[in-house]
């Protein structure tokens, strides 16, 4: 028997469906180690609950270390919304090429405890930790139970393969040998 | 100068959006006062933070009393996903009128700090905190800018005016005099 | 060979679909035996015509006994059109937790052959047959091709298995022996 | 004061809607008359009841003269559901230019009283009543609130300015003088 | 093992995915052999690149021949935007049947080379090429990966079986025998 | 008066509606002058033709000089479908953070005069033109009527006002002063 599939995943038969369909023990009451640029991303989406497929949403911990962040990434699927648990948080996001004077505008805030902000789908976001002492939490919802993530420095400069270094120079207008050395840098995934 | 709406809800010229409509100071730090079911939903939706609109998703607090729940009720247009931060709860929903045997069935879970359900949309679902000594705290999030939200004892029996007694006596199989002390409650919201 | 599946149901070879894929000999023209409320839902949906497969619409009769009524309910994936072909009807619909006074409003109508009624997606409402000598017939649609319904009393008190009676005390706040006689009683469906 | 506007059309204030938005005594139990081509609809839309906005469904009531019909049709934007509530129809739809054998396929069916049958969103239909002595009546559910409608002969000959025939001779491959003879023609309406 | 299927297509297996998947040497530079209405309509969809699956969007290539028409049509599930390459065309469509005095309204337009021109969802529109000497060449983008075609005379004449005469010459107010030579042509498809 | 709007554009009264509502004399055959990078996008959307409202699609003439490019960028709201008309490209895109081996794939691909090529929805991709003689000329279509556009070096290192320093310093693992080198030069767009 093969198992009925829908968007991609296996829907279960009604009849054999229970309560941990709908569940999981995520602990995110827990910190978590965060990587080099200091943050870690604990998303629950769909390959952790079957249940939630099709459903349109998903929830994620944020982990900030002592100056740390999640650095400029964008989501192409999902609209992000984002509470401060624990810490303070300096977030932004950039608009799209709209016409001058809204071209590329930067909007940003510092975060408290218990503050809400909104990251509108597909906008290069981040959020950082400017305490040196103290680590920063944050609870974060998307709207698609899969909303993807693209880190910038990731994806541009740690590609596999890598982009060709004479389109990343002239793109970013800097020598081929700052984009050699970027593409020599171990980009570290954050999203666990 | 009359405002561009979009979706029913005003729409900034862009050349004056600003990070603030992206932001709440909605203190979701804090425990709220809870109603005389034990429990209190602070929505962060579309009314609170203009930004949101069309953007597909919401933000809540709940707070749960000793003993208290967040009584059944149902999302029109919204799937939930809840984490618990403080406390335990014990949660569930009921299927549809599938055919038997998954005709209603009720699927329940006992949430520690950490885990995660999911209600689907427009099913009934509740959170009733068992400890009789300590409060619990959810974060939840809808899948909706404006998710709605129908407490199923205050929409039948505390709705104004009243559903006539003989229609609801016969529907819930008691008598007329059952219907009218149910309908003289009083049927406190608990969604601020 | 295992049958291609789209959206959870089998999508046949476009060269073996006939006209009996989009078609039912439904009998809508018939009264059917209706339940001890008084009421029989006789929907066509995906389950009967396969050619409805994700095209977002299904069509039911309902008939009512003399007095008969289909309890509150909500269609958790569909917004129902209704036309009275025989009888009266008089029915209604409970709107949200909207902010006062414009909360858990109900509206009503007594409905004469030939006129329409919508009820909103997700919102729970009823209809009831007012004349105890003659039954009353309608014709409603759903705007999805599997809407779903949610009789409330059969959900909350029928379900399978019980929801925790001290929940449903607290929740509607009667005696958890009121809830024990709900719960003992027969929630039959009337949706076949 | 201008009022709000969702989708094109008024959304009153929630505090001033009532009942009635979601009504209408639309007679849909009376006959019509029917137009040259035998047939009448009778569609009950966003524009007769206004708290359809946004809800996806829309309903109609077909009365067909003896032999009269429904002539080929689409609606660009839904999904028709049907069925007979007086006298028999003989109905049928024509697949797009899929690779052959399936294309152009043309799938019919003659319905009595109570069948049920569909017509994929933006497909070319009809329904013809084939009985000389007797009207036949049908219930049509649109996954719209505003489906429209294009009645093929109308849209081809009778636009307002008429379509060139030189460019209709062409496409229809008869002579320019039975074009210009159909484009003589009146017409008619059936969509009331 | 049996393939994963997404919306009806087979969706590879991630690891597995590459650049080719996103990839169609399709030779839209090329001018294609039209039809006898002269035509060609060259479609890269879903069909021809896997990768477009679920994605909302086509490309298509028409070439015209001197005098040639893309006769009346519409897309059930797409709207279409157009620019010409080569060439004039004179393009139109005709609007639904709104009330009076929109009804049935023909839009029309010369269009020149880099000209735009849009065909909303649904519509019944062609193009034609008034130039007797010189073909011309348009590229055109639809908004589904699997737009569909119906070319009305095709569908309406040119059924697999044929459409009643019966029905046929009363919706188009024309003598049986004009129909029977309109059905016995050979309606030629122009999409490959 | 004011004007009705629809999803936050002028929707003009159906009766005033005509057929260069939905057209452009865009010159979408012309070369355009590139900027620095050497390329410009002549994008037609619903800012250019207001019939394009809501029916999710747009069109695009991409200039590329010798050795130009697009550079790495995303759209927000729409997947892009792409093909050459004169010259050759060198494309590719990133895919985003999914588990690895399939983590941050890089999908490039030679493109010649007539192929064809997608870019998912909100997925970083560029063009480069890899002839240092010759210009290239694409025509891309994207799935959505305003589309968006985020050219990531201007978002990062162009915003107004310019991200911290410290924030990208760190998320590009360079030193300060490469970013505010970075953010000294002038990002110029190319969208027009």
């Amino acid at each position: 028997m093969h198992p009925v599939r829908v968007n991609g995943f296996v829907c279960k038969n009604p009849m054999e469906v229970n309560a941990d369909d709908f569940f999981k023990a995520a602990a995110l009451d827990k910190p978590r180690v965060t990587n080099k640029v200091g943050s870690n991303v604990t998303l629950i989406n769909v390959m952790q609950i079957a249940g939630l497929n099709t459903l349109g949403i998903s929830i994620a911990r944020i982990d900030y270390a002592p100056l740390g962040q999640n650095p400029p990434h964008t989501h192409p699927r999902a609209t992000e919304i984002l509470t401060v648990l624990e810490g303070t948080l300096y977030v932004g996001f950039v608009t799209s090429n709209l016409p001058a004077p809204a071209r590329n505008k930067f909007f940003s805030k510092v975060l408290n405890k218990g503050d809400v902000f909104v990251f509108p789908v597909g906008l290069i976001h981040f959020q950082f930790n400017p305490n040196p002492h103290q680590p920063a939490v944050a609870i974060a919802a998307l709207s698609s139970q899969n909303p993807g993530a693209i880190t910038i420095a990731n994806a541009v400069f740690g590609s596999d393969p890598p982009i060709s270094d004479d389109v990343l120079a002239k793109a970013f207008q800097v020598e081929k040998n700052t984009i050699d050395w970027l593409q020599a840098q171990f980009w570290e995934n954050n999203h666990n």
